[in-house]
């Protein structure tokens, strides 16, 4: 393990190096405001953390953890919803979440065959905080997409430790994407995907809420980058040549917000996230997990409730079309930025994976007039 | 009612003049082959028939109706789904359809306000079709979006013989597209929406399959059409000056083919249809109601059943995904081909929705260099 | 339609005879008291109207409306939920319900044939009520039931003013239970069933709320009474010889309370309805179209928002145990009063049903030591 | 580990005393005939294997496997679906089986905070079989009650050999009950629960279907057995004083059947099985999670598909109804089966719990007219 922590080391060094996101080279996609930092962290007390698995030529993987704000989460739940957009996948923690209309644990990315040993981290670290030493039942939220092509993932590299490390890690501020943490071993659109984050920040006349959203990407179909059919540019896209598996394997998609959603109407936003994996060219395959976590950070739903009522302030329907719109514009910004933050990988097998190439792609965003400078 | 009826026929000849379809105009959507119609008719066996309202400056809706075959629907039911993409709608026949995992019905579309008199339609068409004597229960299919900026709905002006009508003169072939039937008098993207329909036909290596998607446009969002920003570029879009309703109203989705789905895989085919509307800059907003039906010609539920069981030939999940793709690029199609057939209109209370300028649009297309001609 | 009227109004003199609810014979299901009329319009502003419609021997049908409160429904939605068990139906409403979280029309229920007669005049209802002059979007809600055994169905003898009627009518108090309204024509376990209605009003220390149930029963299973094996000792169950049709038919149920539940736990109410109606054997068979729509009366969902947010007390999921059971207690008890109020009738095609032989019944009932007296 | 494996012996031999099953005892549920065995191995091919854990004060839990068949299933999966009655849960692979409509791993049950280490050994199990050498995705299907009453349920006692023992000990033949498996700690309307079997054989009039089903009761309500209030009588039963929890804890219900049906009449299936769970008085409470896992052994979904299509038999909707029927009374009599197995246990801190006390049970049965000897 310990050489293992090292090399988590040397992984996130290298994933640090030069490459820029898609705003920052003048693809800007929607018409909304980004949050500062353009990321999921934008909305208030949200904190990630990340712990990339990169050795030898076989462990290419990690763990990605999103927590919805600082406290004891187990104890202040908040309000939130899943979407499946396409089942073929493995994510624990569904059906309660959907229930109670509430998450009790962080939520934790990681790869197809590590979500049992990432829910016990999460149990653990659930059991484990001060105030839950009665705690007899948790539902941890694990989801995940398969990076086996990359990475031995027969043999389950990730182990507790490096889940609760990447709890213990959590923080505030810019997110690191690309190929790291649970996105160090995926595959998108045939390019190294990996993670992605991107926010949006409604005007005070649409609200003043800020949504951020961030995806583990490792699905396909034909690649869009704000419209501009880079899939078919650059000749990599699904079916082109035959019954190709490049579709499959994953989107795992994690939407936060301020704005004082319940659990209906966070599953309408959950829904939304879909129409901008959309935007990106995804077809939701036959064999990819795409799943929507959305939570909302306005509302706390305590686990010891001794009135039988409680008091809180809602959004009306009629008011959350602007946060639809702002969750599909932050989906697909994220998206493109996973597949520009990624580099190319080599892994298990000899197999490899380019990058996209961000030279061919810009100059593709330039000849069709997407370019914003 | 016989003035409607004449005014019917004007209505028809109005829609029938110049305007082209997006693919006639060099504006080619997807990297999938369309059928020979590039239409819902593709599908072998379907027909669409429309009765258009159109009368003095309160009538303007209409009713469009797709049948499955031209059988005997309620006998020789076909296996369908249906996806509820925003329930903000009053889609008659929903749980039958999922329960039983069949349609027995045509499918019509209409306003919102006049589903009721659309359903009582198709259960008289049903009641009398020879075979039909002894039936007691039918489940029609009605969806509808609102057309109550144009159309006086609240008049409720469409009656069963115009239902009745439109199913008589279902056919084959080319359809007509929009200011026509369930689209006379729908708003989508600020400009005129109206009746769209677009097909692909997967190469032999995929399946050979066809699917065919006719829509009903009445909603919004940021239109994009082949991902070029016209919505923008046009100075018209969703949220743009204040929360406005733009994006509401409704988009009505039937998906056709002859692949062998069963129930289960046609939910999964009309989740995608939702994907393929997201392509268009759609935003799936609170007031919207988005649904879609799905059907498959390729086998039959008969109603009478005096055997247990039935052999069946049905399409595996790993085959899927092409279909996906195809429904998705052609919701896209069928929905820009919405826009580009609508006509300016004017309507009840002075109300006038101005047409897609679709010489602004062919520029912006060729700006941005989407014209493949 | 005026001979009608007038045997409407005997058809309700009719029902209103000599049968005597469960209770009243000593029949007391579950654990929890009553409400002070047991039935649904124990929960404070409930009410309903009935017609029924019987005449010669081809008419046996009906209307019962149920209405949330006495105000403009329209303009001031409550929060509501739909729970399908099984889908064999034709409700009117479904996924607007469920999209939005709330009711915007009374609920009617009426026979299969008849919901588009029962939507149009509920959309007719909305639109002439004061203040909603501008109103151009109605959810109708209507259940249904098939009484096409006693009914001639096929000529759709409700009619819009019959519908209006119920609605004008609507009162609270004593609500008909038996062969009237919706329930007039419907049949259940091989006996006469009908409008059967029940209540319980939870101790203050289980939060004192009001659980009310009304159903329209026209389903079958194997028949028990407050656990009595009453189908079996009668010998008159489903596939007793042979592979009938005697368990289909459709239960409709609708469950109100003053407990302050959002949408989500309603939807979780209403599921449990589905238990109450297992305890009278019924099996919810294929061809029975089962839903249940619930509702609360503590909160008003505004139609106009000119505030994004809304406040509201709602329940903790942690104090729901309770209403469940008292909607599984009310529902048993709802469907027994169904059935022993309703009365032998003929009808069309010289069919005939008995009731329920409610001497043998009540023998059995104290042969198996249920009376309490 | 060791000397837990000794006591594991121990913990069977003393399971294996002198209870008696419901049938045995003259308790006979229902109108159908069962299976020869009375018992989920009726289905032919299904196996069972548990073990229990059962060791000092502390541990009180086990593990539960149940095989749809012999071969290799992740090779050839079986048609299956999941129906959720309450889903305060943790059961692992929801949304793959309802998504792709079948079952790749056998299904274990085990106590809730043991669902990833149960979910990892189904993993291990599956990549280590031969043919599976390749196999990179494993979707595997675990449920849960919470033992932790009775078990020290933070300690995780569940280990991976345990798992992999009780499936590679699984037979068919008679099925253990009552404190055993992963019903070894549980707790039922307030007595012990444990697991429990039936299973009913249609005539062939009705198709000559079996249909099986296991259940891990650990939830509550208030009793009845085969319709007598034991739980009145014998003066324990949910919100008899108080909002107690004794009505929370779960219920895990697997139903098995050889008749052909497909997923989506799979999941209608599964649905019945809740109204089997009301027969006995449960309520599905707040913090009950109550799953169905429905599978069917007809059929084979193979897992490498040359071929796109398929042919298959599947059973018509209109021939499923005796099949709802004998599902409802199997788990009714599994429940029961359950609870008259099972034995007094004391626990973790002190904690005991009594079995039902039989001999006022068979008492209060004759006073109720409910014994058939």
């Amino acid at each position: 393990m310990k050489s293992l922590s090292v090399l988590i080391f040397l992984g996130l060094a290298t994933v640090a190096q030069a490459q820029q996101r898609a705003r920052e080279l003048g693809i800007k996609m929607g018409v909304l405001p980004t949050g500062a930092l353009n990321a999921i962290t934008d909305v208030e007390g949200v904190k990630v953390g990340q712990i990339t698995l990169l050795e030898g030529e076989n462990v290419r993987t990690g763990v990605t953890a999103i927590l919805p704000h600082s406290g004891n989460i187990f104890q202040q739940k908040v309000p939130a919803a899943i979407y499946i957009g396409n089942g073929f996948g493995k994510l624990a923690g569904y059906s309660q979440v959907e229930e109670l209309g509430s998450l009790e644990t962080p939520i934790v990315l990681t790869n197809t065959l590590s979500v049992p040993v990432a829910s016990d981290a999460l149990i653990d670290w659930t059991l484990g905080q001060a105030g839950n030493e009665n705690v007899r039942s948790v539902n941890p939220v694990v989801g995940e997409t398969n990076d086996g092509y990359l990475n031995d993932i027969r043999s389950r590299y990730v182990k507790k430790e490096h889940v609760l490390n990447a709890l213990a890690q959590a923080v505030g501020g810019a997110v690191q994407e690309g190929n790291v943490g649970a996105g160090t071993g995926t595959v998108s659109f045939g390019w190294k995907g990996g993670i992605g984050t991107s926010s949006r920040k409604l005007p005070q006349k649409l609200g003043g809420y800020t949504i951020g959203v961030l995806v583990q990407t490792n699905f396909g179909g034909v690649l869009k980058i704000d419209g501009v059919p880079v899939g078919e540019e650059l000749g990599q896209y699904a079916f082109k040549e035959a019954l190709d598996k490049s579709s499959d394997g994953s989107c795992m998609m994690v939407v936060a917000t301020d704005a004082p959603l319940d659990a209906r109407n966070l599953k309408r936003l959950a829904k939304r996230v879909l129409l901008g994996l959309a935007q990106t060219g995804g077809i939701a395959a036959n064999g990819s997990g795409d799943y929507v976590i959305a939570f909302s950070t306005a509302n706390r739903i305590l686990h010891e409730t001794p009135q039988a009522t409680y008091g809180a302030t809602y959004l009306h329907n009629d008011y959350t079309s602007p946060l639809f719109m702002a969750a599909i514009e932050a989906t697909e910004e994220a998206i493109v930025n996973s597949l520009m933050m990624a580099k190319t990988s080599s892994g298990t097998q000899g197999h490899k994976i380019e990058e996209l190439p961000k030279d061919k792609v810009l100059e593709l965003m330039e000849r069709y007039g997407r370019l914003k400078k």
